[in-house]
Order: structure tokens, then C-alpha cells, then sequence
């Protein structure tokens, strides 16, 4: 199946840069002219913007030959940038967070009750938007609900586990591959499939995503050990206090004699947890296995036949997942 | 614009009792075979099972001359079910309601949460299945998400008057039309919809869905004020105790000199607040409000060019929804 978008008469195409900028803008436009009785709540949300690295992905996959970007993506981009923003939301809720982006969470500031129903409201709003693109039978096929069922199961999975100090190194991967991965799955396929590549092309472009996720959370769980919070603009160092077993300490817990045990029966230290993750090498068993998907991830892109613009800036991604920029 | 869906190659006609059977096995299966990570939890709704008021009138509105239902039908019945209960499982985490359809709530048991996970992770099947209809572009036009916003909006609105006695008649009638008659008139918009009658027989449908929610929700609101929690297998004479002001309610503090500076400036008990309700002829005006609507409906449906058979059934849900029957 060989679709060009390109030539539909609601097509304008741009450059990713004007894509890009569009989607920012329309994300800021959502969020400060909702109507008025949500506004002072999802304007709270504009105030810590995020890097935009699902919408970013999503449009360098859309590019065509010549670099341009069809009005689908835009659509699809804002979408599943909302998509996210409802997620963290509720993700707060959830955790009881206090910071994010390093301002206030919305659940801080203005109540549980008011996060969830502004969650139900992004979420919506959001399905919404995928909804209006102009060639509606793509918007099905993605399926952007389904997707996010996977987010759902996988944050389940996560608070079902909060505490399990037995989480074995799969069950986490799978718990991530819903968490984390399957939005960053869901852009790239949204992108691939508004190019309108065959689905051949289309799977690796959705391989690609997932493990650009799966990267991306990995990558944060050793920044939860390593950083401090100034630096990260979110609380670190406590996914532990929350209960959130990540891969670096499972790796630890799997390593060190007694250190489970320990942590079972008796108060653990923040300090002795650093410490047990630092000398059992867990963030290097973490690290390798970003370093294994990071290699995956260039092979795909090398592969794909797409200008090395293109490849270029899937690289760029990729680096921005591993904090390497 | 007519169009007729019985006529394409997946329609799968059936009677109203076919369908209305079908929608129920569904739900049950949904929630009784779910990913075996949230089973524990949508095993425990399709326990407090609700009497699929908003699946009866879209089959209804979707028959046919013939008395047909064609088979997206069903689908969206399911899909506006499901809807609605994720909206009642994000209520309860709202509300911190114990009880609910007779049951302790998902929150109560298991905690907020996983109740406000589990939502979403409803919320997003419901629109998956939505998605799943064969004529797709009925799915867009009728756009779930976007009444999903509506409730959303509804919900907030009520939240944020929470304890509010200056709330007034018009604000409240607002606040209900979004929270409540939004999904109803979705229901009925859907069956119109799929029935495939004409744009100005579809407005029709979806003004007499929207009127069947407000009779819904300001009889509800009286039954608050008139039943006991046994009756009504939910905890009753609650609304004003979680500081949720209803029109009886809103009545009284506008006919009963003082009562409002009373219970702004004292505690003022359960019992004054009903007996002032009763005095002030507050149930008996909202009772009114009701009958107005109800007559309403009646004028919309005999309106109706549809089989006499169709009409009964269209009486039977508004009795259904003003509590006669």
C-alpha cells in the first residue's frame, strides 16, 4: 500500500521547521484559549513546556523527498503532544508529584480532583484534534486510542508493582514498553503512515519508536540516580521513596547479597540504595542496555532509504532520547 | 443527506432485543476479559451493572422501518457504555463516593489510583471500539471525543461550584448539560446517525437525547433529596454533604430569606437543609422544571416520521429517565 497525501487538495506542505513551530504554537493556542472554565488549569500546563521530542519525531518521519511536511502531521503532532501532556497529568496525580518541568504541578497547585478531570479533558481534547485531520480513514488506522491503552496497562503494571522488590529486568522492560514506549511507537507510525511508505517501511519505522521510548525511559531511570534536581527540573532521586522499582536497582537487588532482604525488613537509606546501585553496577547494566537499543536504533535508520537529511535528524532524535545533546 | 448503512456489505440487521442482548455481552466481555492486569478491576464494575438507559435509546434511534438495527450499532452502544462508566469510576475518585450501583466503588477498593488509571484505560477501549465501526467516517462525525469534553467541562465546572450557594438556576442547568445530557445526546445523535436519516431529523434526535439527559439528572437530583440510600442502592442525601449544590437545593436559597447566610456562617444540619428544600418548594419546582421537558420530549417525538412502534419505545426510555417506570 503506497499512499501520497501530498496530493490531496487540503495539502500544505512546509518545511519541518515550519511544522515544527506550528505545532508549538497550536499546543500554546490549546492551552491558553481553552474555554474559560479550564483555562487558568491548562494555561498552568503552558508556563512548563516540554521538548516536544513525540511531535518533533512525528514530523521528521512525515518528511518526504524533498524535506516537506504534509498538514496531517501538524494535526497529528499537536494531537499526540496533548495526548502526552494528559498523561503527565495524571502520572502526577498518580505519584502525588510536586514538581514537573520544574514548576508546580497542577495537582500541587489546584487539588487531585481538578488534575483528573483536566486529564480527562487533555485526553479528549486531544482525540479530538487527531480526529479533524482531512484524511480521516489514517486517523483510524493509527489508532491513537489503542495506544494509549497501552500507556494505561503499562502505568497499571507500574502501581500494581510499586514496592515489589521481586520486579524481575522483563516485567519492567514490559511495564516501559506500555508506560514510555508505546507513544513514542505511535508517533512514528503516525508520521511514517502520513508520508504513506509501504508497511514494510511503515514497521520500522514503528520499531524505531518503540526503542527510541524504551531509550528515552532507561535513560531517565539513571538520571533519577545520578542527577540532582536543579539540573533534571524535576524531582530526582525519588522514584525509590515512591515505591517506583527501576531497572538500575533491580540489576542492584539481583547483584548484592542481602541488599533485597534488607531493604525488605529494615528502613533502607537513600544513601545505602545509591551506594548498592553505584558499586553492583546497576547503572551500567542500565547503560548497556541503552548502548544495545542505541545500536539497534542506528542500524534502522541507516537502513531506512530516506535522504541523509532525513537520517540526519532521526540521529539527532535518537541523541536527544540518550541525553547526548 | 441520506444515507442508508443497512445496505452495506458488513450490515448484519437484527431486532432491538438482538442488539440490546448483544451491547450487554459485550460489555461483559470487555470487562470480564480484559488484559489480565486491570481483569481484577472491570471484573469487579461488571458486577454493579447499570440498566443501559444510553445503549437502549441509540439501538432505538437506529431502527429502522423495519425495526432493524444495523450492526455499528451495537458497537457504538458499547463504546457509549463504556464511555459512561469510566466516567462513573473518575466521579467516584472525585467524589471519594463509597457506594456505587449497590457496590463498594473501584476507588473505595482498590484505592484512587488505580481507579483513575483503570478510567482512562475504559475511556481509551471506548473509543477504540468506536473506531472499530465499518462506515469510519460515521465515526468522526460524531465525534465521541468531543462530547467526552463536554462532560469533562460539565464535571469541572460542578467542581469547582462545589459549596457554592450563590450557584445559580442557570449555571446549574449549564453545569448538568455538560456533565450529564452531553453523553445522551451522543447516544441519540449515534443511533440517528446510524440510521442514516436526514440532517434536520438528526438535530431532532439529538435535542430529545439532550433533554432526556436533563430529566435524567434533575430527577436524580430530587431523588436525592426524597430516597433512601437503600432505594437508590447509591448513598443518598449526600449531594449537599459533599458540598454539591442541586437546583431543589438552589431553590430554596433563593425563596427562603436567610437560609443561605445560615449556611454560609453556621453548620447548619442535614435535616434544616431538607426541611427548608420541602418549604421552599424546591423538589416541586424542579419536578416542574422536569414536566416542562418531559413535554417537551413528548412534542419531539410525536414529531417523529417514525413507525408508532418506535415512538412507544421512545416514550418507555423517557419514563425510563423520569423514574415512572
Amino acid at each position: 500500500m503506497i499512499r501520497k497525501n501530498n496530493n490531496d487538495e487540503n495539502a500544505k506542505d512546509m518545511q519541518y521547521e515550519t511544522a515544527i513551530l506550528q505545532v508549538q504554537e497550536k499546543v500554546d493556542e490549546i492551552l491558553s484559549r481553552s474555554p474559560s472554565i479550564v483555562r487558568k488549569y491548562t494555561n498552568h500546563l503552558v508556563s512548563s513546556k516540554g521538548k516536544y521530542i513525540r511531535a518533533k519525531s512525528l514530523i521528521i518521519c512525515a518528511e518526504d523527498e524533498q524535506g516537506k511536511v504534509h498538514t496531517n502531521a501538524v494535526k497529528l503532532a499537536v494531537a499526540i503532544e496533548i495526548l502526552h501532556l494528559a498523561t503527565l497529568v495524571h502520572d502526577d496525580v498518580i505519584d502525588d508529584a510536586k514538581l514537573r518541568r520544574g514548576k508546580l504541578t497542577l495537582q500541587k497547585m489546584y487539588g487531585k480532583k481538578t488534575a483528573v478531570i483536566c486529564g480527562d479533558y487533555l485526553l479528549c481534547t486531544a482525540l479530538t484534534i487527531a480526529g479533524s485531520i482531512s484524511n480521516k480513514q489514517d486517523y483510524i488506522s493509527i489508532d491513537l486510542p489503542n495506544y494509549m491503552n497501552k500507556v494505561c496497562l503499562g502505568e497499571l503494571k507500574q502501581h500494581i508493582n510499586n514496592g515489589n522488590l521481586d520486579l524481575s529486568v522483563y516485567q519492567y522492560l514490559k511495564i516501559i514498553s506500555g508506560k514510555t514506549a508505546a507513544l513514542f511507537e505511535a508517533s512514528f507510525y503516525a508520521g511514517a503512515y502520513i508520508l504513506g511508505t509501504d508497511n514494510k517501511n511503515i514497521k520500522k519505522y514503528r520499531q524505531l519508536g518503540y526503542i527510541m521510548g524504551m531509550i528515552f525511559q532507561l535513560t531517565d531511570d539513571c538520571i533519577d540516580f545520578e542527577s540532582t534536581e536543579a539540573l533534571a527540573m524535576k524531582p530526582v532521586q525519588s522514584d525509590f521513596e515512591q515505591g517506583v522499582i527501576t531497572l538500575p536497582l533491580i540489576h542492584a537487588f539481583e547483584t548484592v547479597s542481602d541488599l533485597r532482604d534488607k531493604a525488605a525488613h529494615t528502613k533502607i537509606t537513600r544513601n545505602e540504595i545509591d551506594d548498592a546501585v553505584k558499586i553492583s553496577g546497576g547503572l551500567v547494566f542500565t547503560r548497556m542496555i541503552v548502548q544495545r537499543y542505541y545500536k539497534k536504533a542506528l542500524h534502522l535508520i541507516h537502513n531506512l532509504e530516506v535522504p541523509v537529511n532525513k537520517k540526519d535528524k532521526l540521529i539527532a532524535i535518537l541523541d536527544k532520547v540518550s541525553r547526548l545533546t
